[in-house]
């Protein structure tokens, strides 16, 4: 059960918060359009992936799992994804570029101050451009909110990662100023 | 020297970053307008606080700074709130209720998932609302965004406290959205 009394408990995750409290989800939809869909040089899938990537090093299963399995939507890669990306993509053809930039994901996901000149001069090295730089930084700043407020207020999520392809399809095809949730989101309350 | 090239490098901290990325800027602006000084039973200067918190436990030193200048401008305590809000806020006088709050905020900085269900009783029984809890939640994990932006590109920030003097009185009146920096922000610019 969450910290707090939703509205709405059967809504998972930053669904429900997004419910509770829809001042406030305004602003951070709208960044999560504009930082994972908005015209880049990267694809809504490597942007995805880097969110995902975050999620997972701050063990946030529902964001995880959530932008894992838009990743899977807009790469095709089906949802296995999630368990590449808890593998630190090991096993998903990532470009060199791509790559280097996680490293800095990485790096943010510790802490601000942990980010080096070695890592920005190495995603400078595969082609990176400032602007690209600037948004991995800043999408994975954005993951290290999403994830605190959404695990920080003791939300639910579906265990299974089957349980996230529907939504990584709404989110692939939807974004996320539009989304709305499936009429069954609440299938696996626990 | 920022790790990306800025329009105006003499802008410091998150101040050049939105200069930069002004499509992004805008929801971030937001969510703080409404963090920070929307309707809330909680204050903007103890709002201020805790955000000030997050970014000293953070090393942020440029929104320790800038937000700690904000509260005391909101509580009119003089700059040196600066240095209490490093110990924890010792020497200021705060409610039991924020102090509670602040302990949450404190788990929130160290990950989701550290928040507990004791502090969260422990806040409830100082007579914590769920907004209240829901809003510290996000605030803390906002910071945790915001640090790692600023902090994650390498931007530059005025060393000594009495520089943000001017720029936490602006962001007391002027707020979030409605920002503009100092003509001589650039003062301190190394």
């Amino acid at each position: 059960m969450a910290h707090i009394t939703l509205k709405n408990d059967r809504l998972p995750g930053i669904v429900g918060l997004f419910d509770y409290r829809p001042d406030t989800a305004r602003p951070l939809n709208e960044l999560a359009e504009i930082l994972l869909r908005g015209p880049s040089t990267l694809t809504p899938g490597e942007r995805e992936l880097i969110a995902a990537s975050v999620s997972n090093w701050n063990q946030c299963h529902f964001c995880h799992s959530s932008h894992g399995a838009a990743a899977a939507a807009h790469l095709k890669t089906g949802i296995t994804l999630l368990d590449d990306i808890k593998a630190d993509l090991k096993q998903t053809k990532i470009s060199p570029k791509l790559r280097a930039l996680l490293e800095i994901a990485k790096q943010v996901q510790q802490g601000g101050r942990h980010v080096t000149k070695t890592a920005i001069k190495a995603a400078r090295h595969q082609g990176a451009t400032d602007l690209e730089i600037h948004d991995t930084v800043l999408i994975a700043a954005a993951f290290c909110m999403y994830n605190r407020y959404v695990d920080g207020l003791g939300t639910w999520a579906p265990g299974p990662k089957e349980a996230y392809v529907d939504v990584g399809q709404r989110l692939a095809t939807m974004g996320y100023v539009n989304f709305r949730p499936p009429a069954d989101s609440g299938s696996g309350r626990p």
